[in-house]
């Protein structure tokens, strides 16, 4: 709903670098049930900070583990590199709104304007500085597309310290210029599952010519960050502390509309680990826990890699090599690989355990979309709105193209904010596959789902 | 000079979209003397608006000839889409600052926040727009590095009208995505030299396996547009409707300084046909034209392509296949076509006539940078800044380190404001080569200039 008159929204709505959020809001704080605890693998029983701080930055496992404290500062250094492209800007989407003859007003958060291209830089700097205020020389991560690993080859060039990479090979190979770009930043990066750990000689051995996984990439990069003399692993999805950075998103968002007088009726995120789209939704579902406002918010997901609608919520490992804590989320199976065919990203096999309670206490929706209609969104979108999205946004187009069309079928002014969290511009060989009509959708049948259930570890 | 705090600059200056102009300036309406007229090469006498209008948009044509009009309206679907992605932001570098030592203060003027990556979509949505109000359906354009040409696909998909790009075939080769982008905004691509057109069969007859070049795919596109029913050809650089276009760049520049408090010493901009350079010097010109102000203005090119600094003051044809009429300007002869170990851009072998006026008559200074230098500056930019920038862009990076540098050496607080056309997404080709350590540089003999100049046409 607006209070104001439509016509005076600007296209773009950019805050002040002084009305940057000062802290980051901790949803978890609002929850009435908290995330469940991670287990140690081995006792089953909740992992310890300390054990933690053996694979993680000390900082990093202090956020991981706060369930009470709402507002977290935002370190000063920080504050300092997200001004470097931070606030980012709201958009109307008024082209689209006309292509689609639709009544409802679309909003999107841009997180693309970043050589990242991805909301993935508000935690990589958040993380490398903790890196770096512990005295850390290295660091060590995981990337499938790629956008979490030029996040943190970035943030690792401006703190100076030593990023090494795993990159799930099948990326590796059809992404070349991604990896250029984190040498650029002076990363180090090593196509996964390689020669260079334990985890990496096992699984080649057991699957020769595999084209990897994110869940193989994390368990090569943990074990590498273990064996370094000075070195911590850093995630980029999925964990608290993650979703604890990005809220950033949500808070930006969340002035930017209450400047412009409106109030979303619908939120709608792509999920893949879930921490974009927790950190869009953080302070709207805040709200909604505390009974301040109802708003309907959907989870996307790919109908090939599909979470949340068709996985089941249960202890699960976070990675293949099974060396990091199990966490209770929304998960197909750590061994779960989706379909070659599957462009889209959003390729892990779990979701964020705090998403997970959510989604389990019926506080969001989610939908699952095949990737050709994604791409037929971001098409669309491209055409209309200029900004070539990454294909893992184009599934938060999808639902929100269906959602303004529904609005015009039935006559309602509904006001939709999605996140668009990236570009696309080293996805243009899966473009060029829409583009050839040589696009296929996938869908894992029941039976491909059970063979991940049957591996589920036995917890309680 | 500053005459505010300093600490009150922020990053990023982003005027309001109701602070966009309203109007291009034209530059030539101040010069003395005006840019040569264009000529037809059949008669050596200066084309008129009728020869012209068969091959360009009759409105741009009117544009290209107007030495008088300072100020031409803006249409309002062309702020409306400027509104998408302009203003652009005006960023404080001070992260770069900081890394050099320097008192200097550096800013730049980043063109590079839309999906082409640069600055082209400022004159590709102009030019567009005034093809759709002509009445046409189809419109041709050659494309080197593909940032014009992904904006002319941009802007076509926008106004529905098709676009025909001739790509030069060695970047169709190295920059396979570029391809896909113009292709998601519905383009055709030819790589160039074809066999579709017959300039094109001449030269594939003529030179049995070349790479093409910029002077060449621009007859290739010509032609095509000559020989369609309901089309015209547009050009991304060079031409005064061009510059005009551009002058949003400078305009928003000036604009953003005096709120800041702010008044330039140096303002440094990359050169190949030199649209970008007068758009963002267009008013600060002006006013060094009137006397007004004096402002130190630096043209930077690459020394494999050095059209100010060795090229010669002279008619010459704008394009191989020499269909386009005799433009005077600085320049290495038509067929002049740099080694393919220059990947660096600002390939074209001319100038615009404006600019090569304002050279000629010591307005404004020209420094030529080698590649490995310009990658070197590019990689520094990146890992301080955030932003990986476009090689061509690089250029201007390289000689405001190079003045910052000076003006630390001088213990001078000098206002640097350069300008930043694109990002570097698609170039990573380059960049690898760069990383690799196999990057090298290449500058062109007396000889080798010679052999071009003996091919310049005889005028008066």
């Amino acid at each position: 709903m607006n209070t104001k008159n439509a016509n005076e929204t600007p296209y773009k709505t950019y805050l002040s670098e002084n009305e940057l959020p000062a802290a980051w809001y901790n949803l978890r704080a609002d929850m009435k049930t908290k995330p469940a605890p991670l287990l140690n693998p081995a006792t089953l029983k909740p992992v310890t900070a300390e054990e933690l701080e053996h694979v993680f930055c000390r900082e990093c496992v202090r956020q991981e583990l706060d369930n009470t404290t709402p507002l977290i500062p935002i370190p000063k250094p920080v504050l300092d590199f997200y001004r470097m492209y931070r606030p980012s800007p709201l958009i109307r989407a008024y082209f689209l709104e006309k292509a689609l003859g639709t009544p409802a007003r679309i909003y999107y958060k841009f997180e693309g304007n970043n050589t990242s291209g991805s909301h993935k830089l508000n935690s990589a700097i958040a993380q490398a500085y903790y890196a770096k205020e512990q005295g850390l020389t290295d660091i060590t991560t995981e990337t499938g597309a790629g956008q979490w690993g030029t996040a943190l080859s970035m943030a690792s060039a401006f703190f100076g310290l030593k990023c090494h990479v795993y990159m799930v090979k099948c990326s590796y190979e059809q992404k070349p210029f991604r990896r250029e770009v984190m040498r650029t930043y002076g990363a180090d990066v090593t196509p996964s599952p390689s020669m260079t750990t334990d985890i990496g000689k096992k699984i080649n051995a057991e699957f020769p010519g595999t084209n990897g996984s994110l869940g193989c990439a994390i368990s090569e990069a943990v074990e590498a960050a273990v064996k370094m003399p000075n070195a911590r692993y850093l995630l980029g999805s999925v964990l608290n502390q993650v979703c604890l950075h990005q809220s950033v998103i949500g808070l930006e968002t969340q002035a930017a509309l209450r400047k412009l007088g409106e109030t979303p009726d619908v939120i709608i995120g792509c999920a893949g680990g879930g921490s974009n789209l927790s950190g869009l939704i953080a302070p709207f579902m805040g709200e909604k826990i505390r009974g301040e406002h109802d708003y309907r918010i959907i989870a996307v997901e790919p109908a090939s890699c599909p979470s949340f609608t068709r996985g089941k919520y249960a202890y699960d490992f976070c990675d293949t090599g099974k060396v990091c804590p199990l966490q209770k989320m929304y998960t197909l199976g750590s061994a779960f690989i989706p379909s070659p065919s599957h462009a889209g990203g959003l390729r892990y096999h779990g979701m964020s355990a705090m998403l997970s309670e959510l989604y389990a206490e019926g506080l969001m929706e989610a939908r699952a979309v095949e990737q050709t209609s994604v791409f037929e969104a971001a098409t669309m979108f491209a055409r209309t709105e200029g900004t070539l999205p990454a294909p893992e946004s184009s599934h938060a187009i999808r639902v929100a193209i269906d959602e303004a069309l529904r609005c015009k079928a039935e006559g309602k002014t509904e006001t939709i904010v999605f996140g668009l969290t990236g570009t696309g511009y080293f996805d243009m060989f899966a473009y060029g596959n829409y583009n050839d009509g040589t696009m296929s959708d996938y869908i894992p049948t029941d039976a491909d789902l059970a063979a991940g259930f049957a591996m589920l570890p036995k917890v309680d």
